[in-house]
């Protein structure tokens, strides 16, 4: 983070890769490599994946321990750098598996079971019993692992887009319940729609930075991996490349020294075209194609160019080995970094989800103890930002803060749709709001005409107090019907008024209604 | 803990609750009522399980945080006392997340799908999507959350008891893979089997503690359930005890009151049966009996009887509601106190499992680095009191000193059965102890008459060191497979020793094999 001169902060990076043993090349050009150059572009977190290797490897974790720190020995021997970047192993910060318990809540088993590697793993490791609920839930695990730092970016292989794909669909519904809405104008008569508000999204999606990973053969000239047994570690000694090198496939050509060859499709070739110089690929390409190199020196020339470029990666990883507490010390103030920035977003995602640890939002059931606090609950003077708002939002606000402030504590309601909700026993309450303040004394309202078992009218008057009544059906029922009647597909419009003291609702063509005693009479919703 | 005189540790107990309203007074009876009297004799932690509130109400989490309050008001008012036992909010411990997650590798979601409760439940609320990860989790959850404290018992009733057993199932299986192991000798020529040892578990299997759960009518008669609107709360006020009493059923007896009935049978002689004293229950029964009291009456002094009962605990209630910031600091206090045991549980697991945050375990490439160091690895002295151990127990020690220390680093090997690893290329590996000090020069082995691409030959001497052999298939392939036809179904027994300075194999029947050159050369396992 030292190298970051302007004054905008760096967009962030996530990656993480598992503890299987050491890196081989293959996995260093395809990972490792990219990351080296991202930590002096972003804001970078890179961690070892050690839960991930349990999901897998639960059976025998006795090499855990030891892959985790000759990992970490690679991550610094290829030169991430724990000044620029924060390195640290997933388990050593707890907020992965809180954010990871949290996502479950609200993520669909079908949804990991159609990750295409799920089936896929669990065929190819049959031998392992893979039938878990922590391998199922590994996708998840990885999106708690990503979304857990907020991240712009995660910089993944084409193989690995589908599981971003997944992070980004649990954030969106992550954000569809918990993040705070905003309210966007229907167009041409279609009504208002609630949605995430784009500017506090709790979990912004990530975006994939594709990171290229070239084709990088084995010694037999398959893919490099591990379990082929054709792989050349990043720690790998001097003489040992050169030794694999000589064993390795050219693609069955130049069946004798006399005949040519052609590079573009020999193993050897690609190794060339990652690590020699150009003046070298040069040569061996003449060489081979005119049959005046043997494939002997050109594989030595192949090891040494791939030697080059380990020299350095080697000599740091000696350096290390040397003083293997400094690597303890990278991962562990690594967690601690890299904790600081999942406890931002998880303080967040508490408070949004009712487990932040603080009383904040806890209030004492005032009715039942202090009746003389009564009337601040119904106090708008704190929302005088309020009345700049769209209506619609403003009614929303409003509809929260009856929920939240006046209805009485223990009170069991659940929401049902916008401005409905249920009672334990499945009655339906809704809560309309004053479309507009008709002056000192009087509130007009505009409701789609259907029924209700019970009324809220919330009548508000700027900086002063809602006034809330709570209008059983019998009531109202009789010109309600009526006025449902005639408005049709329109919405009903009525009007509460104070008269002579006392308050009246007003629905077209009926007589006055008093509901001044249904004020605030909260024992009809019951508990 | 105050109230623990003797010296003996009190046994365990963990217990919670789901945090879903004003708890009434089933709740209470079944549970609450009982924890009050076990906080005198165990040690007892007791939680609010907000985690487990929002397996089922994810989407709407606006009453979580107030209901947290609430339930920890009634677990005060009605005598749970902080200083004789621990209470706390779920998620405020994250070690609760951390062992769900370790829990999760290991446990088949078969087991998950198969609880009672799953299935139901998702019929029961089918107007909530519980087709989540989450959801399916949830008895893995409770697990977890019992199993962090290695509790003794689990206070539940009848209807919570195949949870418990999943626990216990779970520990079973997490003791399985990670336990220390010891060795059972087989009797009768079955051979020797290793176990979890029964005095080192990691997990030890929790109790059912069966509490009486009374039965307990609600209004109507039927059970008293929240969701029937048919509660009578553990903070209703008096006069609201008193109304709700009068709006009870007495089972549909007395169709008038001239009419004597059958208190047994009648929903408001159950309350009497529960709170009254022996002389209002006498009164009560005799007078509705011979119909000398009317049903108004009866009910009257029922309720005066909850009344008498709730008074103490309406007045610690009230006290709280003043005092809000008290409870919070209480559940503050009892988060520290229950994640310094819960810790104490997972730094156990986390060493068991490769999670552990220190170094410890973990070792440099000695060959690589340092071939001066080579020996120590190979040394027995800090092993001595393993000389008293059954041959069986002793030979697997070994062997995991040999994996442990002796492999070269970073060598991929995977232990498939006892004594057998399998190479990257699935060569099998089979690591033999010399079951008997021979001397001075020589070790005896007893091995099953099996194939081995490689056979590594562990011999050893008290207080000195391990020499390891690892000796090719096609060194011993021809006596080896003569030795197996000879030994039919019984072990091949042979001897290596020293003859003047070189090392050598000695297989029935056959010439002697000169392994010498075969010591710690682990080149031909590769990687």
């Amino acid at each position: 983070m030292t190298e970051n001169t302007s004054n905008t902060p760096r967009r962030r990076v996530l990656s993480g890769m598992r503890p299987t043993g050491r890196l081989h090349l293959g996995n260093y050009m395809g990972a490792l490599y990219n990351w080296v150059k991202l930590q002096h572009e972003y804001e970078c977190y890179f961690f070892i994946a050690d839960y991930h290797a349990l999901t897998t490897d639960y059976a025998d974790p006795s090499q855990l321990k030891q892959n985790i720190f000759e990992i970490a020995l690679d991550f610094l021997s290829a030169g991430l750098d724990p000044k620029l970047c924060t390195i640290f192993v997933q388990s050593h910060v707890p907020q992965h598996a809180e954010l990871h318990l949290l996502l479950s809540m609200i993520t669909p088993v079908s949804w990991l079971e159609r990750v295409p590697t799920y089936k896929d793993q669990q065929e190819q490791l049959r031998e392992k019993d893979l039938a878990t609920y922590g391998f199922l839930g590994y996708p998840l695990l990885q999106s708690a692992d990503i979304l857990v730092y907020q991240p712009d970016f995660v910089p993944v292989g084409q193989d690995q887009v589908a599981h971003v794909e997944l992070t980004r669909e649990v954030a969106r519904r992550f954000n569809h319940f918990y993040s705070p809405k905003r309210i966007v104008p229907g167009g041409n008569g279609s009504s208002a729609a609630v949605e995430p508000d784009p500017n506090y999204l709790l979990l912004p999606e990530p975006e994939v930075l594709l990171t290229p990973s070239p084709k990088l053969p084995g010694t037999d000239g398959r893919k490099m991996s591990k379990s082929y047994g054709n792989s050349i570690l990043l720690s790998e000694l001097d003489g040992d490349v050169h030794v694999k090198l000589q064993g390795m496939s050219n693609g069955g050509q130049r069946p004798t020294q006399h005949d040519p060859g052609d590079p573009d499709i020999c193993p050897v070739g690609d190794m060339h075209r990652l690590f020699s110089e150009p003046i070298v690929l040069e040569h061996i390409t003449t060489g081979c194609r005119t049959a005046t190199i043997r494939c002997d020196e050109c594989k030595f020339a192949a090891a040494n160019s791939i030697n080059r470029h380990l020299h350095p990666i080697r000599q740091r990883r000696q350096e290390l080995e040397e003083n293997p507490d400094k690597v303890w010390e990278v991962l562990d103030q690594g967690a601690v970094r890299a904790a600081a920035r999942a406890e931002q977003t998880m303080v967040a995602l508490r408070a949004a989800t009712g487990l932040s640890r603080d009383r904040s939002g806890v209030r004492m059931d005032r009715s039942a103890t202090r009746p003389e606090d009564q009337k601040d609950i119904r106090d708008l003077a704190d929302f005088k930002d309020w009345w700049g708002l769209a209506p619609a939002l403003l009614s929303r606000n409003l509809r929260e803060v009856w929920r939240k402030n006046i209805v009485p504590v223990g009170t069991a309601l659940k929401q049902d749709t916008e401005g409905v909700w249920l009672t334990l026993n499945n009655r339906r309450v809704f809560v309309a709001v004053a479309t507009q303040n008709a002056g000192e004394e009087s509130w007009a309202f505009s409701v789609k005409p259907k029924s209700y078992e019970i009324l809220v009218l919330l009548c508000w008057q700027e900086d002063l107090q809602i006034r809330d009544f709570v209008i059983p059906q019998k009531l109202y029922v009789a010109p309600w019907t009526s006025a449902k009647k005639a408005a049709g597909k329109n919405n009903i419009n009525f009007e509460v008024a104070r008269v002579e003291g006392r308050y009246v609702l007003q629905l077209p063509d009926s007589a006055a209604i008093d509901i001044t005693d249904t004020e605030a009479e909260y024992d009809i919703i019951g508990n």
